[in-house]
């Protein structure tokens, strides 16, 4: 019989999850995702320009911008700007949402136009990343409907649902949805993007504590493919709340 | 007889306030302001550091910084840190807050640590300068409690309170309070930030569209002291709440 | 009866004030302005550009830059470009020059053109941001007569004289035109830009020390309309000498 | 039967390999490691200084740096130096060299000091970051032994070996080795980690072009852990060449 | 014969100098040299802090900062804090000058301290980096004056007297001393920095043009060789003059 | 009799010189450089933009970047791209690079595309900025040659050979292409930049220790002259070889 973890959850056990649309009211989407105590403000805002290697080609694109409050940890961080220069942590969280996104995301559909999603994390418990991921998704597919809606674009030009969730292998167990504390005491770390169909989309797995077993990754990725089937469902269940 | 203005308020009525304490966890004090459509959070983060000149002194120091959040506005905004420069405006504001917080502290009762108060826009809709004043000034009060209950320091080292508001010139009248819409129109625009007992901390007034009479400057003086003792009595009914 | 500044001069009293034109000789206007001890190059350059808001409207700018030079000083200041950004209180001064200035053009008559003041203090002596707008209308001026001069716009775009004067409280009086010596002495310090008739253009009046009264507020704008009205008889007296 | 790559190699073949050590003279390790055309300089310095984290604490710390010149590929890139600032992909594929390499490091053993693999791109077709990490660990090993014969640690605090390999599906095929070509065609694209034991330090799959099936995830894997084998294999051949 | 220059010159004939000690008042030395139209101000400031290289040696250093203020030219330049970066040219000028004034420099004497020099250039017309050699020196003088009056250095730590000149091949001609206008149509242009006793310090000559004969250099080596020896003796009538 | 040198070397005695042609397979013009143990990779790569000042005018350019490996050296040097700025040595250096083979280009033939030199050092021991002018004429050529091959330009833009050579005075004897041991330890560093016809492009000489005699310069540039001889037999030899 396996002990349970630190805050009673069972090893493939999800923390609450709650989507808050229109948080903000001047974003094409806004979302406030809460994952246990996690919080991440994710905005969607349409832009008229693209890239300039998009630019002529009639297809659209989509970026991520990711950030913490300087508070949003239990020690404060600084901010980039008096750093001058973006924390390479953040820069690759960015790259991920980024990627992860568009890969859903027909660009022909979307037009020459690129959607924005910011990432502003106002508590940090874990999970950020994947929390962004999930939350975002939400936003973007908020501001393709207000593209329809004005008539902008013909229909919504995202193929599947994505969403993302943290694994991690802690005191010889694979944990679902690490929180703060969990992760801090990681060997293994892993994030894990899927599509509602089960298809995967990112895998980065981590053992920088210590190498890891194949077996530990195969797990592992059982358990992301449950909490991901969970979050999808819980995103449809929110968009189709209006 | 007045004509109402763009939401119905009278020339002198400031939009509801609403002051949340422990908005988020990690912070000595953390606080959600909101007036109106305007929200700022503010913490107040404490640490054991001071700046160069106060090494050895036994003091302490208080400082600011502000932020937006892109989407806080109705078109976004490029992040500071990707224009390798903090933007003049942030600059400005955050000066002026810092400026307006140690005013009242009491810096050999602080002792040699500082107190960090970090007031990220949410959403903007006017007046977030003075929002970031008021808010800033409850969360920098739940961090002296903070560090008065942990035995560190043996007194709340404030002297008076402090709020700030913004007034403005707007159609040929005085208005309290700006919203955006208001704010856009203004040819003269002043913040004005006071204590408790009516005396003043900080006036700026601007007359960028047009030179102003000092009779305006006057009137827009009483408008000030109209509502930051409104503001002041909110500050302390929801610090003597707990 | 009063006792006597540190200087010698009347509570009510500036220090001389020396403007020289035609300083440099590449500048369309180029200034010395010399407020006691204190000295500011002020020049104003004409270029073709306007900023991206101003393209296409056939409107104009004017906009400032204020540095001092490192040993201007009494102690040594490293040169922003060395720290990789513009300090907080030069970019804060530069916007406030900027503003005072453009409070009284006519960008319609001055066309799709900006004129650039660069304020470059040689020495400091307490009072450069208010010598800075004071030297820089002057030259202004001169580069709006250059491009009368030039028939490339019909008439000087200048509505009315723009000046200023730092005021402050010190030693529980109200003092005019204070020197670096007074300033750094001061509980309340001040700076007043008006035009010739005695409209106020910006206002901006900070306790950090200690909060203040209103009537200490009233009574040094009253010293600082004296100040300027001096002021502005003498860049009258120096405009009108050629 | 399967149809032979572009190259003519076999789906599981990797490209030639060739380690070169001694490569330059003043470094600590020093090593050129060729996959195919594409060409890296891995060079290894030790410092005495540890980040602060490490301070006092007896442990050591290896970290690794990322560029490439600007001409190591078919258009050239612009040095981060003009740009101010360190790109993003860089930024990644460093953190991603410094972790791998740690996962292996017995810190106690290294003792306070920092080893820094520099890894400079010379010639880029692909792989250019597992080439890093392969060859950077050769590096390591050098620098580790020179400290060691120096009578600076007693042992070489290296638990296992790393080497990394990337692994692509392109064309309904799951690849070995992709050069440049192959790689702008893949579908999904994962870099591999693995130690000599086939044990996984680092696992990053991405599917941007189009999610993927579990499967393909699997047989990817066993792709890795060939062509890791052969690597571990050079590796040993080389280090033991003297 | 030959025909007169641009300005009605001998082919070595300098323009007038004119070097006013004492110009600003905060500076141990503070010098304004004007060379016909170019106009620098040299600035000489004690620091008690030396580089890293020099710490703990008992020996000084000299270093020198050189900056043009925007419109010192006939089109204005952006300050260098706008670009976030110090430009090339200024760069190359300031490590000359710091060189040129440290070959005279006696660092056990000056004791473990650092003289910073600044040159800002106020009206550039060709020569400013000579200059600000010429006039960088007299400051640097004044400072050692200055550290030896207040018993802080037992003498003078200075070898000998510096000073530089520009020569150029114009129009089939060597010519002493370019103005602006020569200096943009030379096809050859030189610096020379020398001492009293015509001992030479740095020649940089440079045919960016076209190519040159030695024996063109060996004539502006000549002219520079006298303009230097009217320099220095126009240094000694400035020092001796109190 | 003179005493040998350090490695054995006649005073005019240069080390052995290896240029390597092609060295990597993407440039237009790729070329390792060889000076006894100094190596200097340098690329030439074409492109279609020009500088503003040479739009539309029908002419091309040159412009050069140099840098160090960060281990090139004894002691590692820190990236430029960590300090966010390009560090004053390289500037200068590249500086140098540039104007030394413009001056033998005919932009009117090259016609209106930029050729941009990229001299990155893979290992210093003296002499790395001559080694870049030496090695970067051959890319450069091999440049011009790849656009008069593909038709882009009717014949090969170059006027005359350039090659650079470093002399120093050591020990009170002048010596012929120091090494870094060498460099180190001369009292007068002098670089030179010479066509094949013996006509000078550039010469710096520092006497940065110590003042020099201008005999000592000519026999340095004697010196100078014979070794630049060598290196340009040595261009001709490698350009012929195909």
């Amino acid at each position: 019989m396996e002990s349970s973890r630190y805050d009673g959850r069972r090893n493939d056990e999800m923390r609450k999850v709650t989507i808050t649309r229109d948080y903000t009211k001047y974003a094409e989407g806004s979302v406030l995702i809460e994952l246990g105590e996690t919080k991440v403000i994710c905005t969607a805002s349409v832009d008229d320009k693209v890239p300039p290697f998009k630019k002529g080609t009639g297809e659209g694109w989509v970026t991520a911008e990711y950030d913490m409050l300087p508070r949003s940890t239990a020690t404060r961080n600084n901010r980039d700007r008096n750093n001058l220069k973006i924390n390479g942590r953040s820069n690759e969280i960015q790259r991920l949402i980024g990627r992860a996104l568009r890969s859903v995301v027909d660009f022909k559909t979307l037009g020459e136009r690129t959607i924005i999603i910011d990432c502003d994390v106002i508590q940090a418990d874990g999970g950020t990343r994947s929390a962004a991921i999930t939350g975002g998704f939400v936003a973007l597919m908020d501001a393709c409907s207000y593209l329809v809606n004005a008539n902008i674009i013909p229909e919504i030009p995202i193929r599947d649902f994505v969403a993302a969730i943290s694994v991690g292998y802690v005191d010889d167990r694979e944990l679902l949805d690490l929180c703060y504390y969990e992760d801090s005491r990681a060997i293994v770390d892993m994030n894990v993007v899927m599509t509602s169909t089960g298809k995967l989309i990112e895998v980065q797995a981590t053992g920088e504590e210590a190498p890891f077993d194949r077996k530990v990754l195969d797990h592992m990725l059982d358990l992301a493919e449950k909490g991901i089937n969970e979050l999808v469902a819980i995103q449809k269940q929110v968009l189709l709340s209006r």
